[in-house]
């Protein structure tokens, strides 16, 4: 297959990049390298059969180039800043819905077939049936950055009826492993590094929360993609449990070898928008076959160790 | 109450808006007049009480401006052409979804706290449920409207979570009534008034759509938001039946006097991305005390009679 993925610099985008290279395709990576890495290609660069491209999903220009001889997108490129939506209402909009926009016009006009999405199970808002299957009810958002991708997955879905394309989209829990600069582990870990006596928790720490292992959540696309080829094709991604907060710090700070005082800003919802409660059922995509190989637990710990080996991974944290 | 209404000078927007003029409220009208009709504000323009801006929703500044000492948004702007969405992809992306944040955007910065938004019974794809409540089954989108659509209501819901605003979301069916100038009914006319012998149907004429005049459309929306003050409301407004494509037809030549052999192009989609059965479970609605007061026949006679009368309203007509 020739491949594009977009936010192939990016922590999930760089880890498919080297599978797909592996597996023996040939892959364009597309990156604005706004939050991706040139350190995540170094291996990718290597390759004869790895073409890099530097640009911006809002150059349409670039992107239709980019889209030239490709038989699948995987579009992985987004804002995946959760959190501080509010604090820039539009980067959603620009890096999420208009980008998917972009691409899907791309392809249109390069005859590129199928798109695989990485969207989000924040899609759901706080979802009134859990564990939550993909038919669940109609839901409300409750972030900027789950709307920019439900408007991405409508798009899609509109694309696949008119211009017979075909799209998988998945909705991912929050993902872990090598390559992860971004979330709840490193910024534990950074606070850790500064201060090991104390942690700073936000919400009451009781927050349920869902976690999917990089490899794990690659091997369910792959499989995905390779075994099913309705219109639209929408998968759940997500381990089969789920933890507290509280139990990811402990694991956290365990194999840090540290035992810091722990306090909580309270409350159910860590932030505005903040989801007290995510699993998702994913009995559709393990109806495929695929399993995850690791558990929540040797997720964190396995980014933790990451995180220790890789310590200028620290400068792509969110800031708290 | 100061209400800004957008798409002032469209179908329901100008309805809207003499409704209240009437009911004695300041209402400033926004529209860019790309489809909206001066002669439909003619009266309103005669009231005190009655500001006109002519102004695109793309324009920031303009709309910042329009917003300023505003208690509530009515944002009825769109571009409500489903059919031909697929020739023009970019159109529904800017004039409902980037229009939609536009909006919300001049909200927030001019403190207003309410909006009131013209959605679709689209969002709901080809629904698996049939009536349809808002809370079906998370849907698939099959047109670029209902994505658009479903975009604007995403990005509402995220505002009101985010930024403290109220949202009433209707999902309509196909609105009928005065200065209607969109959809099938004007389209058999057209079509009659070249050759009143025969007209062409798109599809095998069974689809089954619902409908709701205009006038039991605003109906709707004031009562929800005079009488429910959730962070985000939402409702679906149409009739409590239904019609086959063929009954509207034998309505409107009947009420034109005319006797056209019948021909169809078959299938069950009139289009790409037509839904075969549109019909909206209206509980909600009416467990807030409103009921409609016409039902489809009255209100496609209505609509017919209102064309027959102001012949210029088919200059707006869609191209077939």
């Amino acid at each position: 297959m020739r491949v594009l993925v977009t936010g192939a610099a990016g922590f999930i985008g760089s880890n498919l990049v080297d599978r797909l290279l592996h597996d023996g395709h040939q892959v364009t990576g597309y990156d604005n390298f706004s939050t991706g890495m040139y350190r995540f290609l170094e291996s990718a660069r290597a390759a004869a059969t790895f073409r890099l491209i530097e640009g911006d999903l809002l150059d349409r220009d670039k992107l239709d180039e980019a889209m030239r001889e490709v038989d699948v997108v995987f579009h992985m490129a987004a804002n995946a800043d959760v959190r501080f939506g509010l604090e820039h209402p539009r980067r959603d909009l620009e890096q999420n819905t208009i980008a998917t926009f972009n691409v899907l016009e791309a392809m249109r006009v390069n005859q590129v077939k199928t798109i695989a999405f990485a969207s989000t199970g924040s899609v759901y808002g706080e979802a009134t049936v859990i564990p939550t299957p993909e038919t669940a009810p109609f839901p409300v958002q409750t972030s900027l950055y789950g709307a920019s991708k439900l408007a991405g997955e409508g798009l899609i879905a509109a694309y696949a009826e008119g211009f017979a394309i075909r799209g998988y989209i998945f909705r991912f829990v929050s993902i872990l492993g090598e390559r992860y600069t971004h979330g709840h582990v490193v910024d534990f870990m950074h606070k850790l590094a500064t201060d090991p006596a104390t942690l700073h928790i936000l919400g009451n720490g009781l927050q349920r929360k869902s976690y999917l292992y990089v490899g794990d959540c690659i091997d369910a696309m792959l499989t995905a993609v390779t075994t099913t080829n309705a219109k639209i094709n929408i998968f759940n991604l997500g381990t089969d449990e789920y933890c507290e907060v509280k139990d990811s710090v402990g694991w956290i700070t365990r194999r840090l070898g540290l035992d810091p005082r722990l306090t909580y800003s309270g409350g159910e919802r860590g932030w505005v928008g903040d989801t007290p409660f995510i699993f998702l059922d994913t009995q559709r995509i393990r109806s495929l076959g695929w399993r995850p190989r690791l558990s929540i637990r040797e997720a964190v710990e396995r980014t933790v160790d990451w995180l220790k080996s890789h310590p200028w991974a620290f400068a792509q944290r969110s800031v708290d």
